[in-house]
C-alpha cells in the first residue's frame, strides 16, 4: 500500500513517514534509510512555490514555457538580460532572474548575483546548469521557446513579451517558467528536524566522508550546518573572478613578462590570503583543500572575444580613437594564448610550471592566512592540490616550489604551520602512475570532470549540444557521463588509481570532487571503490550523506571510523 | 678504429660499410642490422643537396657557418627574421628559411610557414630544434658566429651581409649554413643498392609487419617500392580537401538538412569510389585500411574563420554586396558547428552516427572499388576501420549499419567481396573495454596520436607552442610524447588493450598508425607489446623495417611468421 503511493509521496512526507515508523517500532533505522531516496533530500532543501500560487499563475494564463529542469528549486525576481545589470539590479536590493542565449565564463558575476538562471540554449550540462547547480541556484535551461532579443532587452515567449526589470518566476524542479512574481516558501534546515534525525542515523552507517566544494565563507559557513566534514575543493580562480578582481587578473595576464606579472599578483595577494582567512575561520578546525589556478588564461579575458571585429571595424571606418592601439595590443595577446582545444592546453599544474609567480603568490596566500588564522586561536588546516598533474617530472618541481615558498614564508614570519600537500587525478596518466605520485603526496581527489572527458575522449561543453544528448535518447549510452559517473571507463581507471596509490601508501585519503560526488549510483561507486571521502557542492552535502550511508546498507559495510 | 670515426660516418658511409664488413666476412648479417641507425636509413631518403654544388660554392665563397645539426635535411629560401614577414612571405608563395637569436613560442607561425629554421643560441633540444623535429623540417640551430641585427633586418656572418629576402641554404643534416641557393636533390631508393639488402636482411628478422599511412595511389605504389607490405590508414577525409571536391563537401555541411547533404554525397561518391579503385590497384593483393571520416566538419570550413570580421566591416561601412546574406547564413552555420574543445568533440564514429548517410556514401564507395576491382581481376582487401570508438553502443550501431550498406550494395551488383571490419584504439576508454571491442571486430589500430592527447590530456597543437617544448627542454620531461610514445602511460594502456583483445580473440590482428609507428624506439615497444604491424608516413617505412629487425635482435627473437 504505502509502496504504490511512493511516487506521490513528497519529499517532506517520505522523511517524516519514515522517521515515524521507527519510532513506531515498525522499521529498523536502517531500513528508514532505505525508504528515503536521497533526490528527495535534495528538493527539502530548496525553496519551492506554494502549489496554490502555482494554479493560480496557469489559470490567470502567465504560463510561459517549459524547459530543462536543470538545477532544482524557485527563483523569482526581475528578468535581467546581461551579467553586469545583474549586478547593478542586485546592488539595488532587487532579486534578479539572469535570462540569457545562454552563459559562458564571462557571465559568472551576474550568475552569482542573480536568484535563478533561464536560459534558451545548452543541457544538463551546458555552464549555465553546471554553475547553477554549483551556486545552488535554480536554473531552467534549453527553453528553444524563448526569443532573446539582447539588443531590446526583451523576450518573447508563450505570446508575451517580457523587457528587462519585467518580474519572472522559474521552478528549476519542474523546468516551468511563469511571469510575474509567485512566493516562494524558503527552506530552512534547522527546522527540518525529521531529515537531520534521519542524517544522524546515515552518518552512523555511512563509512565515506562528506566533505564539500565551497569557494567563499559563506558556502562553507552553510555546508558546514549541512553537514559537511572538510571543504574537499576551493576552486582559487572563482576569487579571481570577482568585480574588483578581474582588472589585475587582466593586467597580470596582458602584462607578458615576468616583473609585470609579479606586479599585478602582489596587488592580488592581499585578496587571496583574505579570502583564505576567512574560509578557515568557516572551517575552524577542518580540512580545506584548496586547489591552484586551473583554468587556462585566456578564460579570463572572454569580454574580449571579439576584439578583432571591433579592430577591423575601427580600421575599415577610420574611426580609430585612442583606443585602437591598446585594442591591437590585447589581441595580438590574445592571439599568442589562443589555444584550439584548451582543455588539453596550459592549464591547471602546466600554467604553475611555465609562470611559477603565480603559484609563488597562492602559496604566500595560504600558508600566510594560515599562520594569521593560527595568531587568532583558530585552527586552519590547509591541504594544497595540485591540479592536472600527469609526470613525476611536474610533481617534483612543484613539490619542490611549494616546500621552497613554504619556508620562506615560515622564515619572514617566524611561525611555521602544518599543511598537506596533494594533487587532483583527472587525466588517466595520473590513475596509471598513482603508486609513483603516491610517493610524493598526501592526498588524491579525484576531478571526475576532467577524468571524464579525458578517459572518454569528449569534451563536457561541446557535446551535450551535439552528440552525447542524442547518445542518451538512443541509449547508445545508457546515461551522461557527466552526471553519472561512468563505472566500466572512467570507473575502471578510478579502482586503478586506488589500488596503485594504496599500494604505495595504505590508507592514503583518496576523495572525489566532481561534480559526481553528489549523485547518488556515484557515491555508491565511491563507497565500492573505498574512497575516504565525496566532496559535492553545498546543497548537496545531505544527499551525500543519505547516499553514501545507502551504499553501506546495500554493501553490508559496517562504518569503520 | 671504425668506432671512433662513426660520428664521421655519413649515413651513406654507414650502410655501406655494414654490408661490405658482411661481404668480406667480418661481420655476420645481424650485426650489421645492429651497426645502422634507423635515423641514419631516414637521412638517406631525404631531399639533400647535391654534393657538387656544395663544393661549388664553397670554391665560390658562399660558405658561412656552421652550427648543430638540430632537425636533417636540406632547405633552401630567403632569410627572414621574424615569424609574422615569414607568414606574409610564404602568402606570396615565397619559400622561406626564418632565422632567429633563437625561436620562442610567439614564433611558432612562422617556423610552420618556412621550410628551414636556422639559429644563432640554442642546442639539440633548444625550442627550434624541438619544434623542427616535430614539423619535420631541416634545422640548423646554435650558429654562434651569426650576428643577428633585428631592426635592420639582416645578419653578419662569415664576413657577409645577409639581408632580409637573400637566398640562404641550410643542411640540417650537416650543421651547414650557405648563402644563395643550393638546388637540392631527392632521394632515390632504388639507387641505394647497399640499404636495399641491408633491409632484406632486416626483413628477415623483423617479427613486426611495416604496413604504411598513404592517401593517394602515388603514395601507395611508393611506399610499396620503399617496402610497405599493406596500407594500415588510408585518411578518406585527406581526399574529401582536393581542389574541386571541397565546394562539394562544403555545401554537404552548410545545407543543414539530411536531404541537401545526401544531394552532395552523392556528387562525392565517384570521387571516393575512384580514389579507392586506384589504391586496390596500387596495392593489388595486400590489405587496405581506410578509415571513414574522422575530423570534425569545421575543419573544412577554415577559409572562412574571419568571416564574422567581414560582416562587421561590411556593415559599418554600409557597402553590403550581395555577397553578405551568403556570408551571415555561413556564419550562422559555423556558430552552429562552433567547438571549444573540437579535439574532444564531433568528430570520427559520433559523426558517422549522427550523419549515417555519410557512413553509406564511404562504404559504398569502398565495396564499390572493390567490386570494380575484382571485376579487373584486381584483388583489393579491403578493411573498414571506424575512428575515436569508446563504447560498445557505438560499435554496435556501426557494425550493423556497415553489414546493412554493405548487403545492399552486394545486392545492386550482384556480386559479393570479402572485406574486414575494425576499430580505431584512440581513446582510453577503448583500451578499457578492448575485450569487448574485439568480439565485434577483426582488427585494432592504434591512434597513439590521440590516445597520446588523451592519456596526457595533451592537446598536441596548442603544446608545443605553449609548454611542451619547455617541459623537454627542461627535462620535465624526458622527451616530446607525439614524437616518442610515452612507454609509461600510453605504452601501459597499449599493453592492457593488446592483452584484453587477445583475451577475447588470440592472435588478434593490431597495428598502430600513429606518427610514432617511424620512430625507432616507439618501433621498439610496438615490437614488446607484440603488435603485428607498425604503419609509419611513407618516408618512414624503411626506418621502420630496420628498427623492427633490431627490435627483435635486442629481443632474441626470430621471425616467427
Amino acid at each position: 500500500m504505502l509502496q504504490t503511493r511512493s511516487a506521490k509521496r513528497t519529499a517532506a512526507a517520505a522523511v517524516k513517514i519514515a522517521t515515524d515508523m521507527v519510532k513506531e517500532g515498525l522499521i529498523s533505522k536502517d531500513e528508514a534509510l532505505q525508504r528515503v531516496e536521497p533526490a528527495q533530500v535534495e528538493q527539502l532543501l530548496l525553496p519551492r512555490f506554494d502549489q496554490k500560487e502555482v494554479d493560480k499563475a496557469r489559470s490567470a494564463g502567465r504560463y510561459l514555457a517549459k524547459g530543462l529542469n536543470a538545477s532544482p528549486g524557485a527563483a523569482t525576481g526581475r528578468a535581467v538580460f546581461d551579467a553586469d545589470r545583474a549586478v547593478a539590479l542586485k546592488g539595488q536590493k532587487q532579486l534578479v532572474v539572469l535570462v540569457r542565449p545562454e552563459t559562458s565564463p564571462d557571465d559568472f558575476h551576474g550568475m552569482v548575483a542573480a536568484t535563478g538562471i533561464l536560459t534558451a540554449r545548452g543541457g544538463s550540462t551546458s555552464h549555465a546548469a553546471v554553475v547553477a547547480r554549483g551556486l545552488g541556484l535554480p536554473c531552467v535551461a534549453g527553453v528553444a521557446a524563448l526569443d532573446i532579443d539582447l539588443q531590446k532587452r526583451e523576450m518573447r515567449v508563450g505570446g508575451k513579451v517580457i523587457k528587462e526589470g519585467d518580474a519572472i518566476s522559474i521552478d528549476g524542479t519542474t523546468g516551468e517558467v511563469f511571469a510575474g512574481e509567485l512566493p516562494t516558501i524558503a527552506a530552512n534546515f534547522r527546522e527540518e528536524k525529521e531529515l537531520i534525525e534521519l542524517l544522524s542515523w546515515a552518518d552512523k552507517r555511512r563509512r565515506l566522508g562528506v566533505w564539500v566544494n565551497a569557494d567563499t565563507p559563506g558556502e562553507c559557513r552553510l555546508a558546514r550546518e549541512l553537514g559537511a566534514e572538510g571543504v574537499g575543493l576551493a576552486r582559487t580562480e572563482h576569487m579571481f573572478r570577482e568585480a574588483e578582481r578581474l582588472p589585475i587578473v587582466q593586467d597580470m595576464i596582458l602584462a607578458g613578462d615576468t616583473a609585470g606579472r609579479k606586479r599585478a599578483l602582489a596587488k592580488l595577494l592581499p585578496f587571496q590570503q583574505g579570502d583564505f582567512n576567512e574560509m578557515f575561520e568557516a572551517m575552524d578546525g577542518l580540512p580545506v583543500v584548496i586547489r591552484l589556478i586551473d583554468p587556462p588564461l585566456h578564460e579570463f579575458l572572454r569580454e574580449y572575444a571579439d576584439i578583432n571585429v571591433e579592430i577591423a571595424v575601427a580600421q575599415a571606418t577610420g574611426r580609430n580613437g585612442t583606443e585602437l592601439e591598446k585594442k591591437v595590443r590585447i589581441f595580438r595577446r590574445l592571439e599568442q594564448l589562443h589555444e584550439d582545444n584548451p582543455m588539453l592546453g596550459l592549464r591547471g599544474c602546466r600554467l604553475l610550471l611555465v609562470y611559477p609567480e603565480i603559484l609563488e603568490m597562492q602559496i604566500r596566500a595560504i600558508l600566510g592566512a594560515a599562520i594569521d588564522s593560527a595568531e587568532k586561536g583558530i585552527k586552519a588546516k590547509p591541504e594544497i592540490m595540485m591540479p592536472l598533474v600527469g609526470t613525476m617530472g611536474e610533481l617534483d618541481r612543484l613539490a619542490a616550489q611549494v616546500t621552497e615558498v613554504a619556508q620562506q614564508v615560515f622564515k619572514e614570519r617566524g611561525k611555521r604551520v602544518e599543511y598537506k600537500f596533494g594533487t587532483m587525478i583527472e587525466i588517466p596518466r595520473a590513475c596509471i602512475i598513482a603508486d609513483q605520485i603516491a610517493t610524493k603526496t598526501e592526498f588524491f581527489s579525484f576531478g571526475t570532470n576532467d577524468l571524464t572527458q579525458t578517459v572518454l575522449g569528449i569534451s563536457r561543453d561541446d557535446a551535450q549540444k551535439s552528440f552525447l544528448t542524442r547518445y542518451v535518447e538512443e541509449k547508445i549510452i545508457p546515461a551522461d557521463p557527466f552526471q553519472v559517473l561512468d563505472r566500466d571507463g572512467v570507473g575502471a581507471m578510478m579502482r586503478m588509481a586506488v589500488e596503485r596509490g594504496r599500494k604505495t601508501k595504505p590508507g592514503l585519503k583518496i576523495g572525489i570532487c566532481g561534480e559526481h560526488a553528489g549523485e547518488p549510483s556515484s557515491v555508491a561507486l565511491c563507497h565500492e571503490l573505498g574512497l575516504t571521502y565525496v566532496s559535492p557542492s553545498t546543497y548537496r552535502v545531505p544527499v551525500a550523506r543519505l547516499a553514501a550511508a545507502q551504499a553501506a546498507l546495500a554493501g553490508g559495510a559496517a562504518r569503520d571510523r
